[in-house]
């Protein structure tokens, strides 16, 4: 009985049963109560223990429930064998913590990847949180449809129609664990060795990824509206990966007689589609909004693709697909093989973030800081424009400056951090380097993100940069 | 300044400040009130409608971060242009729930991929949730590592070292939404067109998946030990898809020998890998748990998969590869494009989950739900003994019935179907049909799971499948 003497802490917070669990648990794990031991009755434990008959009872049923004793009618409570039961070490392995590379502090990071999180609505999003854990616990833990709740499917569909005019029904959601795994999924779909048509410079990621899934990349040709429909058609590709309310890293909003062109090539073969990128279109400062391009597509040929890591915050990993009506068969045979990326409480939390309004109050109170910070960022840059153009500001969160007195990118880059401010280089982002992208464009242009820089932080990053570059 | 003729509720749950803000945004975005115009001074709108100036301050506040309105110095308050904002409609459309294939009610269903959720821990979920939400904020809604959040991957190593014998540093450990992602990731890594060994039957899923990618099938011969070395090496495979702790779904546990002959063949050659998926090895009933073929990996061939799907809830979306050193470079290289697939508060919520101690709890609880199903269900089944056999029975959650009496799998299928229960057919596992695969066993075979199907049930159930099958 030895085994059994558990001290017991009455002031604990932890309650008695849990201790008497713990303790008969260890000495089972350790083996000094080893299997076959008959354990004292309950009533006979509590007596032994002073504690109550329930107190014994909850500790035994406990270890029951988990497998280490079991209870013979008539006879009693016995250790059980513990083969196949987990029972961690009592110690786990000493870490170090995870080896970063050094990073170069700086004081001003404009990095064009920047969210702004100092206004991210945090008490809502723990509410919604809460309720939904709090609701109708089973069901969420289920499995669900690998296109993605229904419910968060139906405000996604409303979302676009009035934010982007994009004409969606909920059966053409697909919601997944962000851009870079939709376009995974898509890849799996379509079947690889496509011949997709890329800007040069572009999403680089996409570029990447879309490469290592053997697909033939083309690179075709822009102009100041976006890809060149004439070297399209050259290319020989049957898809199309642009990003028309805001090219990236270039910044060009493709002007509407454009678009139309593109959705004219892509209409003349049944094998054709446009891969329509919308990745920060919710901020545009600007003009009109001009609306996505698959709400202009007639003929079934524009894959849309949206996020939620952009506009709400980046580690919300909820991206979502427009699949055209044609592209739906497919995706019944090949893409819903994969069971959802989201786990449903995410689904749910942003389902309810856009249908209680939460979304909309987000997004433009992000799009009037992005605006100031715009503002002020130009009107700082006016005082460059002796010696830089700058181009890409009509929308988005980052501008282009291309040096116009020799200043190649590497030197402006170097001299900006010297003086501790991190702007980056265009060239990272051209893809499939041969002579004709070697263009001045290429080698004299930096990139400025200021979505997560403060207005006074811009001021005095232009400070900087006016020494570092005069 | 009739459209400022706000009908306040004092005894609202609303505050009267937001419900002045939604008032104003409303008559901004109806255009009654119209771009440019004047807004009352925060002073006499606090006098008109009798509330505290301060109230009137917080209502402007509000709409001027959203950009509805602008504070002009020494001027006033003025009314934005809208261009830009999104402004919801305030009817989204009308639409009918989901149209979902009519489902066939069964009074009992033995689906092979249930999970119980009755013991899920919603009150220690919730905790920890709750408890990572109100932490550090900001910092968890960055995007995180692509490969998982580092306290979970040292979590996860601390876990499959103890409780299955791989031995993985957290550097080897990726983290992604769902063993359905991991297998895209590894694929748009290692590039399309390998020549993959799978066996038949097996996890079909994989088999879709994986064909889908352009990769060339072999499939293998197995015999009672799993995957037959020598057809492996016949196949002119260079990576091999096995499922040791527990074949789906015949259910075999591979031997050490055949382990052993298995990374024998993979060490033969630089481009051998072997993908071990070790989805249910958590649960197993008879003899000592043989560790994971990772344990005994001394060439870095064997890239394992589990997932906590299984072990925790599907909508749980959280599974985890783990690379032999060799392709860590491949990783960093091509893997690393790819942003993490899963939230950092889900990471966080199982990394706590692991750590303190409700993951151990939570397994040797279900492992005993499950252990006493499996024993009811083969009490049950020795009844029927005289017209079936019984295989794949040591591990995992489901069963396999072999009719000896000639009553083939659809026979087997629609008697018990009758009868108000469901069980699967095995000839839905198989893959590539040919002649040599048409053996008796794969038109007389039916799966038994019984993870959701509580004992009582399970005895309900076995007198339906009496009456059924006699």
């Amino acid at each position: 009985m030895n085994d059994l003497t558990v001290s017991l802490d009455p002031a604990s917070s932890v309650p008695l049963y849990e201790q008497i669990y713990q303790h008969i648990k260890k000495e089972i794990q350790s083996g000094g109560l080893s299997f076959g031991t008959r354990l004292p009755s309950t009533r006979n434990l509590a007596g032994y223990l002073q504690v109550s008959r329930t107190t014994a009872d909850m500790a035994y049923s406990q270890l029951v429930s988990e497998g280490y004793i079991e209870a013979v009618p008539c006879r009693g409570y016995f250790v059980c064998e513990l083969e196949g039961l987990y029972c961690p070490g009592t110690e786990s392995k000493e870490r170090h913590a995870e080896k970063k590379p050094e990073e170069k502090k700086y004081r001003y990071d404009f990095s064009p990847s920047g969210v702004d999180l100092n206004s991210f609505p945090y008490g809502a999003w723990r509410k919604l949180s809460k309720n939904i854990l709090m609701a109708d616990n089973k069901k969420i833990f289920q499995l669900g449809d690998p296109q993605g709740e229904y419910a968060l499917r139906c405000s996604i569909a409303d979302y676009l129609h009035q934010a982007r005019g994009v004409l969606a029904e909920p059966e053409q959601i697909v919601v997944g664990a962000g851009n870079d795994f939709l376009l995974l999924l898509l890849c799996s779909m379509l079947g690889t060795g496509q011949k997709i048509a890329m800007e040069s410079p572009t999403y680089r990621k996409a570029y990447d990824l879309l490469g290592n899934l053997s697909n033939e990349i083309r690179i075709v040709e822009m102009d100041e509206a976006g890809m060149r429909i004439d070297s399209l058609e050259a290319s020989g590709a049957d898809i199309a990966y642009v990003m028309p309310s805001h090219q990236f890293p270039l910044g060009i909003v493709m002007p509407v007689g454009r678009r139309m062109q593109l959705l004219e090539w892509a209409a003349k073969s049944e094998r054709r589609f446009i891969i329509e990128d919308d990745y920060d279109s919710e901020f545009r400062y600007r003009g009109k909004p001009i609306p996505a391009l698959q709400g202009f597509d007639r003929s079934g040929r524009v894959i849309y693709i949206g996020t939620f890591s952009k506009s709400i915050a980046p580690a919300i990993r909820v991206s979502y697909l427009v699949l055209p009506d044609r592209l739906m068969e497919l995706y019944r045979q090949r893409g819903r093989l994969i069971s959802s990326t989201v786990s449903r409480v995410d689904q749910l939390l942003i389902a309810g973030f856009l249908d209680d309004g939460y979304y909309e109050r987000h997004l433009n109170k992000m799009r009037a800081i992005y605006k100031s910070r715009h503002d002020v960022l130009l009107e700082e840059m006016r005082g460059f424009q002796g010696i830089c153009q700058i181009s890409g500001e009509n929308a988005g969160v980052h501008i282009l400056l291309t040096f116009k007195n020799g200043m190649t990118e590497q030197e402006a880059i170097a001299r900006a951090a010297k003086e501790g401010v991190r702007v980056y280089g265009l060239s990272r982002y051209y893809i499939g380097m041969d002579d004709r992208n070697k263009t001045s464009r290429q080698s004299h242009t930096v990139i400025l993100g200021y979505a997560n820089v403060e207005e006074a932080e811009i001021r005095a990053a232009a400070g900087c940069l006016r020494r570092a570059w005069s």
